[in-house]
């Protein structure tokens, strides 16, 4: 049995003594950075003049703990991916929490810990934060939003208006780990897998491939949705078709295999650590080699192709026929990030 | 009996077809603006060289709608009033929303109109926002977290350190109204009344008065914990004591009459509408008055000043004795923002 100060009251949250002393005594330590003024209601930073990013995103993943990451890695990942391919650097962040009564002051601790080591990879601060506390059964155990603020990286030039027929899409890794991997930490599931969530932040590698690369047109991290779906908006927003070839599209084998099992299709799965880059044709290559050898990223691939057209997504199959896909629609994986 | 196509489903969360469905017809015709890219991983602004602030609040009131305002207006009231009393002009707001599946569609409109009519009000924009949605029973109805930036004004200088000895309290109105809508609006409670929350923008007032009153020191929106929380976490960062007189603080009738039944303390009542501010002695009673003429603030008020001390909070009874007060501590009213 839990000890009422071992998890989380109502009086947490009601903004008086025990909010201070969360504060204090959970979030500070591991949150603490000279632009943080916890008992400010806002917190203050300096910018040169130019274009900035903002994005915001909530985390409601279930289980929040899973292979790989928590929902407080994912919560940093995210938003700072999004900063990330939208050309940005991402500078700071604010972070807003709600938590159902009864919540493990251990947990928390295991996920403040978890945000502070990913800003400190990727190079971003927490400057702000709120703390909410409903009763029990009013929500699953905690939730989080994240809103990042970072500044255009001057050799950025990315939007849907640079897409053109003959561009190529690359992708830095295998698709589909996340989402199978959360989904397989569910209590209904049983499979004993190696399957991890890629869940990591992309900000280092995008700004050092913007400088190396001024082929780079559009890039998007493939979360929710999967790469179909984001291909597919892609496609639209930019009023071209783009052509994949399942063939090329890494997936690792063990998510393969249970995606078959599952009646799955990886293209749709979550990742929280792969993006696609649309790129001129002359320096895809390049830069497939690039993310491989540079980076890493062994199965950086190139995936496929812009054409000419209205917004459709083609997949060229294994069988070397051709398919149109669609967003995801009507099957869906809540909660997935 | 609601018909599926009335209320939010798992799908409308899963990134795909029903999710920018959601977006196109209910988020967008309320929020669009030039900036909001919702179909871009963030937003991009340009700012001007100088100081930003950068503020972060979950909103998870109960009930969701009551008496003068609802979530959404409190979402956007709530961000852009940290920022106000920061001495920063609200320019950009994000907003992400947790919704629980089977969430009126209509009521969800309400909401957002609510939220762009209170923007507009504050002369702000959300340019970025997210939707997760959770299934039944793992969130209460909707959360919504709002972060806002902005730019710190130049006539702005406000902050702990400049308080001092000598220094006086004034508040822009009668405390309690909010708190008291809200738990009213309850089901428990079946008191008729006419009380309404104060919830308002104040940026455009505290904007005025920064650039009219240099001896504004300091201000704080008294929110969550209500007048006395705030007052005292502001002694205790000061490192001054604050007397207070209770004579002089507003609080309207029928409020303190429903709150001497239910037993509780208006000074301890959330706000959503009324700042403090500190203010140089030889100023006050002309900010008073100003706030009295020019901004219709009919009931504000000089409530106590500052004196050497070590961070106490001290009100002067309506008997005459002293009383110290502390912040909110073991009666919570929870789900009050």
């Amino acid at each position: 049995m839990k000890r009422l100060n071992d998890v989380i009251l109502l009086a947490h949250g009601d903004g008086g003594l025990l909010t201070h002393q969360l504060l204090e005594k959970y979030f500070l330590p591991s949150f603490r950075n000279d632009l943080l003024a916890p008992l400010s209601d806002a917190a203050l930073f300096e910018m040169q003049a130019g274009s900035m990013a903002v994005t915001t995103d909530a985390f409601v993943v279930y289980p929040i703990f899973f292979p790989g990451g928590d929902i407080g890695k994912l919560a940093i990942c995210g938003t700072v991916n999004d900063l990330a391919v939208s050309g940005a650097k991402p500078l700071y962040l604010t972070a807003s929490f709600i938590i159902e009564e009864g919540f493990a002051l251990s947990d928390l601790e295991r996920i403040i810990v978890s945000m502070a080591e990913t800003c400190h990879e990727a190079g971003v601060s927490i400057i702000a934060g709120d703390t909410k506390v409903v009763g029990r059964g009013q929500a699953d155990k905690i939730f989080i939003t994240t809103t990042g603020v970072g500044c255009l990286l001057p050799e950025a030039d990315v939007g849907y208006h640079r897409i053109e027929p003959g561009d190529v899409v690359i992708i830095n890794g295998p698709l589909g780990n996340h989402g199978l991997s959360v989904l397989l930490a569910r209590e209904s599931f049983s499979f004993k897998t190696k399957i991890y969530s890629d869940c990591a932040p992309l900000n280092t590698m995008t700004e050092d491939l913007l400088k190396q690369f001024k082929g780079i047109k559009f890039m998007r991290d493939l979360t929710r949705g999967g790469l179909a779906t984001n291909a597919k908006e892609i496609a639209l927003s930019a009023t071209k078709d783009i052509r994949l070839d399942a063939a090329a599209i890494p997936v690792d084998d063990e998510v393969k295999g249970i995606c078959e099992t599952l009646g799955l299709d990886p293209l749709y799965l979550a990742n929280e650590g792969k993006f696609l880059a649309i790129v001129s044709g002359k320096e895809a290559d390049t830069m497939a080699a690039y993310l491989r050898e540079q980076w890493g990223a062994g199965r950086a691939s190139i995936i496929g192709r812009i054409d000419e057209g209205k917004g459709d997504l083609y997949l060229k199959t294994y069988l070397g026929g051709t398919r149109r896909l669609q967003m995801l629609a009507g099957a869906p994986l809540p909660r997935i990030c």
